[in-house]
């Protein structure tokens, strides 16, 4: 059982969204953060580096949003539906631009077949996730 | 002259934003960031802290958000409009959201009153860059 | 088999270090991380949060901490002893901080028993993880 | 006046740190965060990308670690001496990696020249802090 699922179960409040909802969609975030912080260096090990700088850039990008977006949605309290909506939205799109650029690669290199389906997976929790608010 | 500036102006290729709004506005960023980050600790030290809970917790976000997008926007090699835009979108609202909220305990506050004046300043420079990238 | 392990398992150069015990300690920063995010806002939706004030505090260090060290040590290329080895040193000891001050409240909040456990686990782990550096 | 220094003017307790160096520390960690996220980048969009390897991997630990850094010594509730000291430790020994590394790349490209002394800068204020803190 994810440390997610488990600090809702603790939660002391009752919440609107389905927790089970909520809490795949942290666990998408973070190992999405993990794939791409790591194909960033991974990419940074390779010879042909300078074929990747695209890879690297969207990669860091993507660690951070799903990081913050990530944050955003385990904090229940006082929620601000304006504010999770349009992080969801960034993250989804990140993700897509993402899961795009490493697709490119997965042929050549293992980790950005990884990282592009760890995309992939997260961006489809931020829409899911984003269809439930509703 | 700020950092954010001085980093642009060195910056080995062209990019196709106005370099003085781009600077101006990862500044802003900045500001925001440090602005909330200290409110949130602020009003941790308050006497009425359980009246301060969803300030504390939109200025985790806002701190949050606009650390990520000063990143995002400090990047322009492979510059991608989609990650850009919402990212700038999810950042105004956050920075609406946040100075609202801190303008409600302003006059009680001072610390409230300096981050809401950073908040407003943040998401009217958010919302400048994309009228820009247009 | 977590994201931490695929992505060392496609690397594409060696490493020094054991690579079941990197990936296990990344998994335990990214799961303390998350509970910390967790536990500070679980904190602000109690009643008594005014007592769990250095809890919140604690919990949003050990939270960033904990991040910005899965970042540090997922980057295997350059690997720089000084950075790495600082780093674990303060986060086993913001995990240490943040332990001791959740298992203060681990009898009256269930988030901050699983909160402490998470700390704990995480504490172990950087500490195994700079040994094994030695 | 920058927000760290009017936030430390708000800050509704004592603290028992010179307002000044706190704010002109969280300066220096705000700078060269900033300097360290764009100088990576900058390096990324070099003809010469492959030696600069070193120098992208250490700017994106840098820039993470002052953010976070920044963010601890910023919350004054509830002061925690371990958690700040390690923090100022693993962030100057990091500037220095950093600093050092820019400073081999300076000549070449001015804004690893920018970004070293932010490094530098940075570096010194941390340990000036940790001296006052003592």
């Amino acid at each position: 059982m994810s440390y997610a699922t488990q600090m809702l179960d603790t939660y002391p409040r009752t919440f609107n969204i389905d927790a089970g909802l909520l809490a795949s969609t942290i666990d998408a975030l973070t190992d999405c953060a993990q794939a791409c912080t790591a194909d960033a260096d991974d990419d940074l090990s390779e010879q042909n580096v300078a074929e990747l700088v695209k890879c690297i850039r969207l990669c860091m990008d993507c660690a951070d949003i799903c990081t913050t977006t990530a944050g955003v949605i385990s904090r229940q309290t006082d929620y601000d539906a304006n504010v999770t909506r349009t992080m969801l939205d960034a993250c989804a799109a990140t993700c897509k631009s993402s899961g795009d650029e490493c697709e490119q690669h997965a042929m050549m290199h293992g980790h950005c077949r990884v990282c592009a389906e760890a995309c992939r997976r997260c961006e489809r929790a931020c829409r899911d996730l984003m269809a439930a608010m509703k």
